[in-house]
């Protein structure tokens, strides 16, 4: 199957669009007038002559024109038609939006499903039903409900999803933390474009250099694996459904078994995907493949303005399984010449004494990732009122450094200004900023992890798959 | 030790009040100023007539009147003669900022800090040194040199502190988590206060009604479990420096040893206090206290708008321990005649064709919350375009329920205006909102394991302290 059309459409009809704010087809709508889709916009709706100030068309068959995509955000019983309608029109991709199908109790959804993936078969990529649709940001294509999809910026991320709930939750969050994403996707039901279908299309995706999955359950784990492996772009897995009743949840709500926990996680990993446990764990790797270059081995500085968030990494590296070890000798004596007597200068590296200068500190840090036997650095200061004039400074001497090595920092201060500064540096590459020491610690842990698990891959251990 | 007059004064001296912003001196004279103490400051500096507009004193015999508290910011060797002059004052209390005493190397610090602690022995609590000093915000007293800890609001957590820089980052996420704060104390050096000092003092403080201790090391742990076990409020600690090498750090931090991090767990637990691990957990259960009662027993239902984060939140369920029981069948059928036959409506409930609803999911709430099986509740719930208009009247909803559980929610949307809504509820008692659902369950949980360490404690089954 073809999935481009869902993602690079031109002519995008809305079958079920309303003025009425009580109704999905007016959010959709909204998503695509908000998000500055740029192709064309066909409402239908058979009550209306015009739409947003659009003009509405009784039927597909009405407009003159070929159809890329077609929204389809009317009552279950009335889609079936509706997919006829398409077909016959020659559509090449489908956003299902309405609910009603294989989630729904009775066993009618199921059936009304069965139905539409007979018609369909593999003619035309369907996402969903039940879902509340896509976001392909490079095309400012906003085929949801959510007009707010998109306040987040264009970045590299791809978020594909079984839950929209999750997909939103996710996306708010890349708003507040700056995260670019690619596309957003809710499979919904997954009448016929399933999770591995979406990786293998987005392995090719030019926008696309790492992809995030929300999975609930999935009935061929198999094909995702061989998606995954086959995938040259990093993938990180997060899982719910653990558990029994969440099976029971996971089955009434996308229509299919969660399964084993622990086999998932083991063939996942097995194809080359990193599985997290938790949502911000997973939103923060996301956000480190889009800044930083990953390690390119376990051996991290900890560098704090003041001793206690160090201690705190320190604690997170050693339980995650990081080496924070002495610096070389030479390194040692090249620290020792900036810091004063009163501070830590082996590793983790007390930096308190240098509060205020940002030259010095800078150079501490340039020093550091000369040593060979450092891989990356993890660091932490807070500023306020006696230090926080020297953020802009610090952050330019950061980006002047001749070498670069990942940074992964934990630096905050009250008010806005200093933010400015880090999203700088974030978007040059220099650094990734996290809300704590422990987050920025698992960050780079979880980036080693993954890219050793995907290095294996390359290596051509993962029997089939070479 | 009487530690009132370092939270209480009315006359407090600023030695080494400065005009300079790359003094210490300054900051702290910020902090005074900017946090409206409403008490006389009284700068003392022999090179200056007056700072910051106020009249500056050579030294304090020079001031007529008695003097409180006195903040020293000087340098490490002139601060000996200064706590003579303290005494000689009469003094009730020193903030001690400067460093240079047992946390620096060469041994000379670890001198000058066995002298001071000979001149004062008891007489005198002092705070430090080597500390960012305290703030007490009922009496808008902000002793340190970071005016930002005044943007803070005022509350009932008690944050102490062996580390400025996780003081800072804490202070900083209590702003964005709108936690209101009682006092905030880095105890630095801890040259005569300690933890067990600092928990004996709150205790007994009506501003305070949970504690919060950051520890790295201490010497008399047996002191600090017997001050925790005669505690009313709730204690909540975080240990860092759990390893071989965070203790050597922390040695050159505080002059302390971390000691042996099980061992340390097992004794403040024993006393009544629940120990995390991570500071967005130990947020978390902050905010918790400050906003809700806590939950009765095990026993959740979770609620969710979209299933995903109901299944998120099932897992962190299960894993930590809560209990996710059907309903009774009479809380169910109530339930029924609600939820249309597309809804999950057992425990897990999937609210979702409810969304635009908010009067039939405050009644779904209100059903649930009257069955007698159900302790606490949580509440999960996404906005954006298609309803957020429902936010305001949902929280109204909630807020006019006859009966209250504790609910612990992760409603989320961007923009601002559904947060007006969340934190006037959260004012009101009626929920406590987290970023996440794993954080919101894991603070229900928390909040519970806590309350059975104080009923333990209140039952008199721990041995000497009841």
């Amino acid at each position: 199957m073809n999935l481009a059309p869902l993602f690079v459409p031109y002519r995008v009809a809305v079958i079920g669009a309303s003025d009425e704010p009580t109704k999905l087809g007016f959010h959709v709508m909204k998503s695509l007038k908000y998000g500055r889709f740029e192709g064309l916009i066909f409402p239908v709706n058979p009550n209306r002559e015009e739409v947003m100030g659009i003009k509405c068309y009784r039927g597909l068959r009405e407009i003159q024109m070929p159809i890329d995509l077609a929204i389809v955000v009317v009552p279950n019983r009335s889609v079936e038609g509706v997919f006829k309608e398409c077909l016959s029109k020659g559509v090449k991709g489908i956003v299902l939006i309405s609910a009603g199908f294989k989630e729904s109790e009775g066993g009618e959804g199921a059936i009304l499903q069965e139905r539409l993936r007979e018609l369909v078969l593999d003619s035309v990529p369907v996402i969903g039903p039940n879902t509340f649709g896509i976001v392909s940001y490079p095309h400012r294509l906003n085929a949801s409900f959510t007009p707010e999809f998109s306040l987040v910026r264009p970045g590299n991320v791809a978020l594909v999803s079984q839950s929209g709930g999750i997909s939103h939750l996710m996306g708010f969050m890349a708003l507040e933390m700056d995260l670019g994403l690619s596309c957003v996707v809710g499979l919904g039901n997954r009448l016929n474009v399933d999770f591995h279908h979406m990786v293998e299309y987005l392995r090719g995706d030019q926008n696309t250099s790492i992809i995030g999955l929300y999975v609930e359950g999935i009935e061929s784990p198999k094909l995702l694996m061989e998606a995954i492996a086959r995938a040259q772009v990093p993938v990180v897995v997060m899982k719910a459904g653990k558990g029994e009743i969440a099976d029971k949840a996971s089955l009434s709500h996308t229509g299919s078994l969660a399964g084993s926990y622990e086999a998932f996680k083991g063939g996942m990993t097995q194809a080359g995907a990193l599985v997290l446990e938790e949502i911000e764990e997973f939103m923060d790797i996301l956000k480190a493949y889009q800044v930083l270059r990953p390690p390119s081995g376990p051996r991290i500085a900890i560098l704090s303005g003041q001793a206690g968030p160090g201690i705190v990494a320190y604690d997170t590296s050693i339980q995650r399984g990081l080496l924070v070890e002495p610096f070389k000798d030479e390194t040692l004596r090249r620290v020792e010449e900036i810091l004063p007597p009163l501070a830590i200068r082996s590793n983790p590296v007390d930096l308190g004494p240098l509060w205020y200068d940002e030259g010095a500190t800078t150079e501490v840090v340039r020093r550091i990732m000369e040593d060979n036997r450092i891989d990356a650095i993890i660091f932490l200061m807070m500023f306020a009122s006696a230090n926080r004039e020297v953020i802009p400074a610090l952050i330019r001497g950061l980006k002047d450094l001749p070498l670069h090595k990942p940074i992964f920092t934990c630096i905050k201060a009250p008010g806005a200004i200093w933010q400015e500064a880090v999203k700088e540096a974030e978007e040059g590459g220099i650094l990734c900023n996290f809300p704590t020491p422990e987050r920025a610690t698992k960050a780079c842990y979880n980036m080693l992890i993954l890219e050793r698990l995907r290095f294996r891959k390359k290596g051509g251990r993962f029997g089939a798959h070479r």
